[in-house]
């Protein structure tokens, strides 16, 4: 058989494509919780592309399971009883955010405080606990040698600790963060210029339009903020910096490395505020058409006829609540004539109405693409915020804590959300929320907007993220699109120097100037009493 | 017959696809000349894609026909002799250009003030001629009208001038850029942060690495250049918007309605910098394949053998030079082995070399594709540059006037580009420049890797252009992008007075404390002193 000259090269660059598509090594050091969930969207899509990736994980890991088809993992010693630890933080902050209704001015100011300090202390020891991890990670001379001769095309991390960007630098390496957090706060305050002016610091939960004293409380809060976060970092990794990267270097400057910044958010979430050329973002990547739910939860769906449904969850790490706040929940969603469909893992509420539903779990994605769902009750945490935002939902927002006062208030300053104060939630408060989020037509539209914007984009931002780490593969990093700013002192980048020289250059001609003004008067006067003389 | 249900869904959903995408109405405010080149790109696309296109043009322009079948015109009457005063000021310009070498430091710098002095008037000129032309528009009540009736979905323009952005406004429709300058210089300079120690002000030739005093010298460019900038077009401009938009209004704001930014740009050509999230990037959007050359030029380019061929054109509006000049460009083009194409419309030079043709225009996509061709010599216009980014070809630069010396100076920083100052150009100078050029390998390889990297977008440049374009369109505007320090006094987006506020209180608190110490110390004298009494 005769084949054509030109099938063969059409099969030699068929070839070609497939072994350049499938060569891809990565080497994926993810932050474990919520963010592995985020992580591992990306991980399926990379190995359902060829790529072949490795994933560091702790031996005491949550989530991240050691054995997977997705990935091979290399497993760290983690410092002992780190999830019992989070454990009891989350129900002490929980605590102090439900004692913060009902009371005083300054009540409430110094439960803040207390809640404040909580945090400070237990990211504290979160990174010091991994800072521990990383060490040892350094210090095990046969992993590390493995690691390099690996030859990874790239490092994929969640820079909320700075492990990644350290393996990275240390193999020499691209890198590229799935980022939302960083050590100093919401990501962009690290690398993007950030006018205090009109964007809001992280947890103030104000928005880009800020009163006078909203505006000073937020550059008091930025200036509070940067000192405590980096307070509770880079003391617990300077010794490891020293040891394996010089005594000069900064423990920050692993957070300026990154080739690409694959950013959890978007303009349609986030307020418009500077960007830069290496941020690309990807918010609502991991949202998806709804699939069928299963035959019982339609049924109940179904059920709900032209009235629809609520749905309620408060994310995964929150599965239960004081009864009392629970039996207020179900008194508020028995009075309504919706079908209710809520997550909860606490004992079962005596005065549960007969049109609500308690499961262990739900299909958040399909419930929320469902045609009868109206509102959707939730903490605030990222992923379900930009779900309610695909799939066109309002919202009534219980936030309890991290970054879910602040998401919720993103989505209630574009009218797509009610917020309730848990701590002085009650059952005519809560179907006050409801009701106006069911009824008040404007929720549903402005969230219907929202949707259609964040649907309308050249790319699907998931396709947009494995575009960009493939780009960074192919090209061997992305360093052109970093700008210079990332290697000037903060004197230089804001041209302290240069204003400093033009103030000395003007002050020197007016004192010249000046002082032969009076020289000159001097000798007139000289000259004058002479004459007079 | 009977037609199955799901067809006939299918088939209206198409009808309203189909409805839905032919219904765009947009009236283009263009900049002539090489402006109106870049524009009709945008405008073939559009008319291609079934929008209804209105130009606006001067009764006299230079390039925008009256006719066209891509789009209806409404012609203004021009301000008189606009045509001949342009080509006087550019020979002018030229002139100087070509007295600034070979001369001492202090003539050199006497040039350079005189050739803005130049410049100033005659933008001044031009500016002062485009707002008569912009106020008979608003004068002519019938025009405006019908162009209000006409109902448009969107303005597009050329923020050169602020035409386009008047009339959006007046007729209250959206607004997209077409931009690469507006009255402000280089366009980020306007509305994106840009700190000074690493962006280089237009025309200063710097990169984003400076020195010491590169860094003072960008600074004061910047200052000076506010004020001549704004000094040669916002008088000209204040009775029209005192009329039509209010004595308050201030005419830098219409630089600032535009919903989308269509930057003439990316951060393969420019360097790295901050940016703003209605900005979309989309330099090179005018490039695409070569087609095949003419007969002729072909079977020239095919004779250079592996020698290659070299291209020269410095754009439309530099035909001739000197005849000296052209004689030194001749006497080094006859030294090489190469074949030449050179597009030049003066006098034949006596000493032109049988390896060099001589053409009154050329293909100049096509050429720059073509595989023969090795360097291509030119002025350094954005289209040409973009062009050899494009097919990665070598350029030695000969810059006149406008952006063309920062467009070079990027090319070069980027190691694409040898720049010869053509008012010391000679034969031997020209002749190792093209050398260079020619047996260096590394401005090719350069050349050939920006190439790769302009290429492997996401998007097309152009498609991204479109995508934009319709997305305000079916969205009526993209307002939600825009940040707010748009609507932000100079001293509130600096939080100048939330500075003022902290410093008065510590002062306060420091004058408080100071006195109370004082107080307690007199009291403790007084005290001592009553004792000892």
């Amino acid at each position: 058989m005769k084949v054509p000259h030109s099938s063969l090269i059409t099969f030699a660059l068929l070839f070609i494509q497939l072994t350049s598509a499938s060569g891809g090594k990565i080497l994926v050091f993810p932050l474990d919780g919520s963010h592995w969930v985020n992580m591992k969207v990306l991980i399926e899509e990379l190995h359902a592309k060829g790529h072949d990736v490795t994933v560091v994980r702790a031996s005491d890991s949550w989530y991240i399971s050691e054995k997977s088809p997705l990935y091979t993992s290399v497993t760290l010693t983690s410092p002992n009883g780190f999830e019992q630890n989070f454990e009891t933080f989350l129900s002490r902050q929980l605590e102090i955010r439900l004692q913060g209704g009902h009371t005083s001015f300054w009540s409430r100011f110094w439960t803040r405080i207390e809640m404040e300090r909580v945090v400070v202390d237990q990211f504290s020891q979160f990174h010091k606990g991994m800072s521990e991890m990383v060490l040892q990670m350094f210090e095990d001379e046969n992993l590390m040698q493995s690691l390099h001769k690996a030859k990874y095309d790239m490092v994929l991390t969640d820079p909320g600790i700075g492990g990644g960007a350290m393996l990275a630098r240390w193999l020499q390496v691209p890198l590229v963060f799935n980022v939302r957090w960083t050590i100093q706060g919401e990501a962009h305050l690290l690398m993007a210029p950030s006018p205090l002016s009109y964007i809001p610091f992280t947890a103030t939960e104000f928005t880009d339009k800020m009163t006078f004293p909203q505006r000073i409380t937020n550059v008091l809060s930025y200036i509070l903020g940067m000192y405590t976060l980096s307070y509770i970092t880079e003391p617990h990794y300077k010794p490891l910096v020293k040891k394996y990267f010089g005594p000069d270097v900064d423990y920050s400057t692993f957070f300026l490395d990154a080739d690409i910044w694959l950013m959890r958010n978007d303009f349609i979430f986030e307020y418009p505020r500077p960007t830069m050329p290496n941020i690309v973002y990807m918010g609502g990547f991991q949202c998806k058409p709804p699939k069928p739910l299963p035959v019982d939860l339609e049924d109940f769906v179904q059920s709900s006829g032209d009235h629809g449904v609520i749905m309620m969850t408060l994310g995964t790490l929150v599965g239960t609540l004081p009864q009392h706040i629970a039996e207020e929940i179900a008194a508020a969603f028995a009075q309504l004539p919706q079908k209710v469909v809520w997550r909860y893992m606490g004992q079962k509420p005596a005065n549960l109405g007969n049109n609500t539903l308690i499961v262990n779990w739900l299909p958040q994605n399909d419930l929320l693409g469902h045609p009868k769902t109206k509102v959707f009750v939730a903490h605030g945490g990222t992923n379900g915020v930009q779900e309610a935002i695909y799939h066109g939902v309002p919202v009534v927002g219980l936030p309890l804590f991290f970054d879910q006062p602040d998401n919720l208030s993103r989505i209630k300053a574009k009218g797509g959300a009610v917020i309730v104060d848990i701590a002085v939630l009650d059952r005519h408060i809560f179907a006050e929320a409801l009701m106006a989020a069911l009824y008040n037509s404007s929720y549903r539209e402005n969230m219907q907007r929202l949707s259609r914007l964040h649907r309308d984009q050249p790319m699907k931002p998931l396709d947009q993220a494995v575009f960009w780490i493939e780009y960074v593969i192919r090209h061997k990093g992305a360093r052109h699109l970093q700008t210079m700013s990332h290697k000037m002192s903060w004197f230089v980048y804001n041209s302290v120097d240069v204003i400093a020289a033009l103030l000395t250059f003007v002050l020197l001609i007016t004192f010249t100037f000046i002082s032969i003004i009076r020289l000159l008067g001097k000798m007139i006067f000289i000259r004058k009493k002479v004459k007079h003389e």
